[in-house]
């Protein structure tokens, strides 16, 4: 096994940064990283970006409800942009290209082209000694965020991303068996593996060194979605022109 | 700059493959680096589906129109996956966790994390020398790939990755200038960088050893944005219970 598999396998979330803050040098070649990842058809359907206002930093903590969302070395947002590749067409043009942009193949193509680009930026900063957490509670209020970010039409909030130097080293969680993952050739239901992975995590909760429970896998999922969450990203997303036919 | 990130900013997608399969411990490497990325809420909303039917390969390379679909040393479909987070739930469970099921926050937070997987799959195998390709055209026609693969209701496929052996060298591809993707603390308009971006592009287009011909980025989205595609993804996607509401 090489480093880079190392370091992608030791992955785990930081979420308390010491108060350095990252310099431009770190900041330009994360971005960079993330901006080489593959691309569906050359769309590269994403912008980044980079939050430094401490105001705007203080208000993005609130809707998150995580303090490291102001407290670390740099944050990022990654957006869905389908805004940049109708900049250069006229009236005409871009009603022709509506359908296209309101569909949900599109929305899919900008949300994974975001993603793609993200996971890049994760796995240089994290290869430089760096922390990150992933931030998808950006969308418990994706219309504020939006306004706050000053997105134009066809580009919405997806997710951000902190990023800093480690100020604690929390365990890495265990995933999923791979047999609960992975099938070859055709999809294979797999309660057995389910029940393996949930007496693990019975364990894991168990005896972990912060904020320990009574808790498995499959009870927690059922927990979460019987409370529904962030329906209003439907409409947002649809008001900015995505995945609305 | 380190390995890791000459890696990235070395990513071309590779398109003709040597003969040679992977063997089952790169297999695992991937597939468990995949595992390791970010994932929303410990969801880890995706499955895998290795296509190793060489009959399955096939039809996969006609619905494509990409032989390198067939001809790889490994071939992964990467789906959306909220079945997983069902397994346990009774009936009246089940009915309480619909309306996120079928929301589009978590069609976004599942296509998300199974782009976060995929990504560190593509990180991984070329970090040991493997070359890879997404394959976005699994979509042109999805309700057939979904047949192919036995996928139950709340998954879908998102796209597939070829990997294998690279048997051709192409040049890596240009990235937009980082002032047209990368913006402190609100969006930027970027005309100015995208015209930039168009020279360069012309020039690359005009004297790059394969394929070369007379274009700029700005042409081909639009081009490429006039022509509606895959409009019946958003009907196989909700008839799968996705993005309904």
């Amino acid at each position: 096994m090489n480093e880079m598999i190392e370091n992608l396998l030791s992955h785990r979330s930081i979420r308390k940064f010491k108060s350095k803050k990252l310099n431009e040098q770190q900041i330009e070649m994360i971005i960079s990283s993330a901006q080489h990842a593959s691309t569906s058809s050359y769309m590269m359907a994403y912008s980044i970006i980079g939050v430094t206002d401490e105001n705007k930093k203080a208000e993005l903590a609130e809707i998150t409800g995580q303090s490291y969302v102001k407290d670390n070395g740099h944050f990022l947002i990654f957006c869905a942009d389908l805004n940049r590749v109708t900049v250069k067409a006229n009236e005409e043009e871009y009603e022709a290209m509506l359908d296209n942009l309101e569909n949900s193949e599109h929305f899919l193509v900008s949300a994974i082209d975001a993603a793609l680009a993200a996971q890049n930026a994760a796995v240089a900063a994290e290869s430089i000694g760096l922390g990150i957490c992933y931030i998808g509670s950006v969308r418990n209020n994706i219309a504020k965020v939006d306004e706050l970010l000053d997105l134009p039409k066809h580009v919405i909030p997806l997710f951000g991303m902190a990023i800093g130097y480690p100020a604690h080293h929390p365990e890495p969680k265990p995933r999923l068996p791979i047999d609960a993952v992975y099938f070859e050739n055709s999809y294979k239901h797999h309660e057995e593996a389910l029940d393996r992975f949930d007496d693990r995590i019975a364990k894991y909760y168990e005896k972990r060194s912060e904020n320990n429970r009574t808790d498995t896998w499959t009870d927690q999922m059922k927990r979460r979605f019987q409370n529904t969450i962030r329906m209003e990203v439907t409409d947002h997303v649809q008001n900015k022109g995505f995945n609305k036919k």
